[in-house]
């Protein structure tokens, strides 16, 4: 616990001066001012987080996608048998996957984690193909007792940072989030419910497309497990070792480390946005380096993103995960990067400014 | 005016058999049904469009940015000097301006052609650096009289489809429109106004970021030219001629051309769906071939959008022009044609299917 708290704290509010530097700078090109709107907004907030306010880079890219399994699977919430989380790994590492082809689309690595698949992966780790930070086969049924240990959460949380720190040595410029879990928009709910209090079946949607019946034991499983393991709103460890899931700690870990190194989040969707709940508690802060991705079809992101405060840069009307926003994002981020740094200035091209 | 008959008579519905197939495609890949939303219907368009189920492409992609000044202009209704015009032209030559960065983030080639730009630029058309199709230099200022002959819209709309005609003939597999002409989202807004009746002051915005005063007059301004020309609303080449502009027509005619031969057409902003507007009154199937690339921060843009159906690709806030959204917007239909492409199936994956 001490590492996060430590993490946490060295996390400091992007500073004004910067972006305000920035926004100079963009005003000198040659288009009319904030005339590419929110592509200006995003250049100037990574110049500032990186403190690059000369030329930003954003070339060293990579989306970290994290698998896990999770208990509250065995009651039926989801549309898919949990076997498609350990298929999916291997799909990731046959790059046949969503998330393979946008990340290539957009120039992205994929750095695919272990963090608790309920199978053995050991061989696939062993050939250096995805990384073993597992932390138990699948978390516990949280509609029985809590999902994980404080311990286990405290060790998906640290395992994200220490991930995401060792990316940002080897020179990575921003780290987009992404998950792959079978029943995971269940904890993922269950966490914004516990932070919001706001009513469960407003925060709980089909996820891989439930049907109404499912829906229904969904929203139950979801109130009986904050029933029983009532988390405590105020501690955000508690409310992922509760109600949590492995690959959501390690996305909140993730995010704390960009944060606390001065680096741009890419956030994807409904299940990383969980996560960016549980950091953002830890660190208020943390919401500065994060950019929400898209807005996810799942119902209970909309109520996410306004307690975070952020604008979705797309809205594809998506709902997969594995980090497949935070690719598509990335794609405009890299944009609004380039717009900065290699369009001419009214002077340098001899272009007339405003006049009235 | 027989060859633009002519060719918006070729204009068919896409297939809906070819949509429905190109949906069954999409729903054995490795992914929920339908879970990357809008990013499966671009794909499923754009495979319908170019009758390519098998393997639709979209690598030769280009801009067609058209070039031209207004005689309205004059009435001081933009924040900038008209002279910015074919300064522009030379900044797209020289690929500083935010097309250029743009078009090569998104691997798009981009053509820049003189419409009626009121300079003399034969030698960079000489040159090859731009394409030559001024109609004259520069439309008559509309509130006075009409804004060019019926011959010279008739010309304008023809100009744009022998440009595409030609880049299609050549390998296009899709083209991005794009404007630049000082004063020009005063015609945009005058042609929205006729064709839908709705207020003029609900339809006119402040452009590259004009005064109060300044908006006042170009209402007015806007006001007076549809009193003065009453262009015929049943009658698109009229309401061109009395109120347009020469890139708005020449866009009307990249789009018919798209259309016609069965490509997709990103159609940029609030000018560029100006000259959509004409291309869907003279043929109302060809705006199964649009994808409107962003909402625009200008004001008119949305009725526009209600009045084609359209719902944009993106939102970032821009109001640029010069195919910048178009740009942006081919990044995310590219990354649906690499999705429909290259993700694995469920069977080749071994990855098990939905139960519940």
């Amino acid at each position: 616990m001490d590492i996060i708290k430590e993490t946490a704290k060295r996390i400091k509010p992007v500073d004004r001066k910067l972006i305000k530097q920035a926004e100079e700078h963009l005003a000198n090109l040659t288009k009319p001012v904030k005339s590419l709107g929110r592509l200006e907004d995003f250049a100037a907030r990574i110049a500032a987080i990186t403190n690059r306010i000369e030329k930003p880079v954003l070339t060293n890219k990579v989306i970290i996608t994290m698998a896990a399994d999770h208990g509250i699977a065995s009651q039926g919430v989801s549309a898919y048998p949990k076997e498609v989380t350990p298929q999916m790994v291997y799909n990731f590492v046959n790059k046949g996957a969503a998330i393979n082809v946008l990340a290539r689309h957009a120039g992205v690595r994929v750095l695919v984690v272990d963090m608790g698949v309920d199978k053995d992966l050991s061989e696939l780790a062993a050939q250096g193909k995805i990384i073993d930070k597992k932390i138990a086969y699948g978390t516990k049924d949280f509609s029985t007792g809590p999902a994980m240990t404080r311990e286990q959460a405290v060790a998906a949380v640290t395992a994200g940072m220490e991930l995401a720190e060792n990316e940002i040595k080897n020179g990575a410029h921003i780290i987009g989030t992404g998950d792959m879990g079978i029943g995971n928009t269940t904890p993922a709910s269950a966490i914004i419910a516990a932070f919001s209090g706001i009513a469960i079946p407003e925060l709980t949607g089909r996820g891989t497309g439930i049907d109404d019946k499912t829906l229904e034991k969904k929203v139950r499983m979801i109130q009986t497990g904050l029933l029983l393991n009532h988390p405590n709103s105020k501690d955000p460890v508690d409310v992922l070792a509760k109600v949590g899931g492995f690959e959501i700690g390690g996305i909140a870990g993730v995010i704390l480390a960009c944060a606390a190194n001065s680096i741009p989040v890419a956030v994807d969707g409904f299940i990383s946005t969980a996560g960016a709940l549980i950091a953002a508690e830890l660190s208020p802060f943390a919401v500065e380096y994060m950019f929400a991705s898209h807005k996810s079809q799942e119902k209970g992101h909309r109520y996410m993103l306004e307690r975070l405060g952020l604008v979705p840069v797309l809205d594809m009307e998506m709902r997969l995960g594995e980090g497949t926003g935070a690719a598509l994002a990335m794609t405009m981020l890299d944009a609004s990067v380039k717009i900065y740094n290699e369009m001419a200035t009214f002077k340098s091209a001899g272009v007339s400014e405003k006049t009235n």
